[in-house]
């Protein structure tokens, strides 16, 4: 097996402090190329002290810089290079933030990705390799799109969207701002619809509607959206998708709704705002969640939910009713030991 | 966030009453772009009134084109032109299927596309960009193959199949005439099967089978059909596939199952014609499932079905079995007080 | 439909006796071009009879050569030819391998792929049509990396992996020896992390660790491996999973677990040795699952579980205390029906 370094930014301690108004204790030409944990520093990483429950790891650490409190007092000498800060945390976000706009510093448009005449885009927009989109379609500015990025007609993306490899999105659909799309994810396939016809055959419905994800959508690595019968599924602003939900034709997602992997949405089913939807959990068609619901992990939701309610189970019902009869449900050999004692003695007596 | 219109196409009202047989009341030069429902109707949009519970929409549309039905009386002045016909739905219906075909009229094959030099195909094939087919493949005729898709050795395709982009099919496998599939989808990867050698390490049993769809077959966005160890994992014909199903080595649907989203089968179950598969069910392996058998959704099944049964659980039994022992979990709490109380009053005689 | 004959291969008789050190008895020139079970045989197939019980399909299958123990006594005369070897399972599982290695035997660099200047590869490698590898990457000795795949930056690949197409592996990510990607498997995307701002809107939390597989590592068809938010997402040697299955950042899978398709584990959760998951379980967040763990089909695990045990339930529950319970549920209407009684006698009494 072959190891390999981050290679690619390396970064000085000087610069550091610099970059964060903080001051260097000892070295300030250490150098690192990457972030770690605290309790996993190696050589070549930087790494904070934002909880003082990790206050021994500052004289284990093997990282080379380490972020500190500016009052920190140290109780023994320490071998890593400390830069201090009025807070480390924060300090150290504005550190991984700086890493990752780096790494998506992309620009320029493939020799090797095709671009319809007609498609309206800015200078500035990245286009990789093996990429096509088609013609009629929009794209705003500073737009990020990986390479094998497929991007049908009359499809039109906002401002400072990220779409990573691999991703298709079919025709007519609308990529509100600062939207990302994680790889392999697929917006706008056909809805699933047949008619049965007079030999119980299948007949397929034709989809003519599109997908619109408002401003502010994440979708993740392989998840499927389908497109509407008619009108538009839709993703309404902050909407956040883990990887491989599936969202069916016609279905509406409120502002700010996070919904965990593995989940699935049934056809015309419409969610309220800044629910939660757990991991595996399932929404059956034609239905109305309210604001704020709670659908706990593996969940299979058969019926409408009404705002700031809690559920669980197959079929979901609330959350503490569900685990209250789980209770018993696990007790139920300990119940009709005691019980069947009962039946005998009625019968008995 | 750019706001999107539908440009490719434009219809003047004279001219889709001519598509239909029907007669225009107010100005036939009215034009439209989209189909949308009566009560979502914009400027650019025709819709249909096919229940007479929507009528009161008929006076409130913003679309330009409404379908009628020839007898319809008019209770007030309505501002969109009318097409009168002789049956709205049947009509609207034509157009969906006319707006859908003018967005797949695609041909010819990209010169940014790789076909292997015995592959047969006839002339009205379409190829997409960055397509690819192996060696010793047959391709049917009005055969559309969309954009960075991949088809390996040895590959059969039938009449008027429809490819979207990205999808993935390893060498060998048969596709028959009239299937469609979705974006993403991977058809004829290695099934999931190992033996356990003396050290308890997993050793890959090798697949040498292959996929084979029949005709009319529709697999969803980012599915996957593994191939068969030995033999042929099969969709019979007129099998439907949602989004994101798993189709393990050795599987055999029967004819015109539909199988809704995220449902997993496991390696050589064997399922019946005409089965209903709820969302994110799961069938476990070597079993055989009857015909017209509906599994409920997220069901779990862990033993042969009988044709013509409905199931549901973890592990799955009959649907209304389920049903009434879950009113009882539910009512558990409940229960338990009562019996709680017939426990305490055992004890106390 | 169009029918396919697998032509790539023929094979004669003397010259597969020579190679599993057998006997021809009958015409040592009948040749195949694949292999089936002996129930299935035709014209082009070779079988074996590894199994006394299938011992009347020597005399009726179609499969033109069979391979049978060298002290096979014949009851009657046999149309196809034989192959006399020591033990047929094993030669047949020998010639199973050869031709699965025929296939996979591909060459060469594709001049429509691009390799940036920097990356490190081996003479022996196979680099597929539109597949990309960016800069700073490694790429060990014969390794076959298929078409349309995307390998981001500072990406090490070691020796004799396998990426079937439309692969797409981000940034940093850390490929061992002998690993397996099947198509459409995303490895490296962002975790699922955001924090609430003061308005409740997410955040999105940057994620800048990365995936770790170690050596012999199979991942199936559309799996998605999410990236440490620090640190590493690391599977461990002979980890095995089966496709659609979500790995979310951070997550830990000890050596030789194996995981059935469409399963779900959610961040921080560490999985330990040996472990069976069944299809279409899920693991909450920031668990800690022991060694030799059997997780059922469809189970929610939401709690820590110690070595050596086997669960099953949402939420998950010791295997058998789960069946026990279950038995009582199915029961359920028909105890409350005697139940009821003792209410009420106790009500009269």
């Amino acid at each position: 097996m072959i190891f390999h370094t981050f290679a690619t930014m390396k970064l000085k301690a000087y610069k550091i402090a610099e970059m964060l108004g903080g001051v260097v204790e000892g070295n300030d030409q250490t150098s690192i190329n990457k972030l770690s944990k605290i309790e996993n520093g190696d050589e070549q990483s930087l790494s904070f002290l934002g909880n003082s429950k990790y206050n021994n790891f500052l004289y284990t650490s093997n990282a080379s810089i380490i972020l500190v409190d500016n009052d920190l007092k140290l109780e023994k000498p320490v071998k890593s290079t400390l830069i201090r800060v009025e807070n480390p945390n924060e300090s150290f976000s504005q550190l991984l933030n700086y890493f990752s706009d780096k790494k998506t510093n992309l620009s320029g448009i493939s020799k090797n990705s095709i671009i319809s005449k007609n498609v309206k885009f800015s200078d500035d927009l990245y286009f990789g390799d093996f990429s096509i989109c088609e013609k009629n379609s929009e794209i705003g500015k500073n737009v990020k799109i990986h390479s094998q990025v497929y991007i049908g007609e009359n499809v039109s993306i906002g401002n400072s969207v990220i779409i990573y490899p691999g991703v298709k999105i079919y025709a007519d659909s609308v990529i509100g701002d600062n939207c990302i799309l994680h790889a392999g994810c697929i917006i706008g396939s056909d809805g699933f619809g047949f008619n049965l016809d007079k030999e119980g055959k299948q007949i397929k419905v034709s989809h003519n509607g599109n997908v619109i994800l408002e401003d502010n959508v994440e979708i993740g690595a392989n998840c499927t959206l389908d497109r509407a019968t008619l009108g538009s599924t839709i993703l309404r602003k902050g909407v956040k998708l883990d990887n491989l939900v599936m969202v069916a034709h016609n279905v509406e997602i409120g502002e700010s709704t996070v919904i965990a992997a593995c989940v699935g949405i049934a056809g015309s089913s419409i969610i309220g705002k800044n629910c939660m939807i757990g991991g595996q959990a399932g929404i059956s068609g034609h239905l109305k969640i309210g604001d704020r619901v709670m659908i706990q992990a593996k969940a299979g939701v058969f019926r409408n939910i009404k705002s700031d309610t809690s559920v669980m189970g197959i079929p979901a019902i609330k959350y503490l009713d569900y685990n209250k009869s789980y209770v018993h449900f696990k007790n139920l050999p300990a119940i009709m030991k005691s019980l069947n004692k009962l039946f005998k003695n009625s019968k008995d007596a």
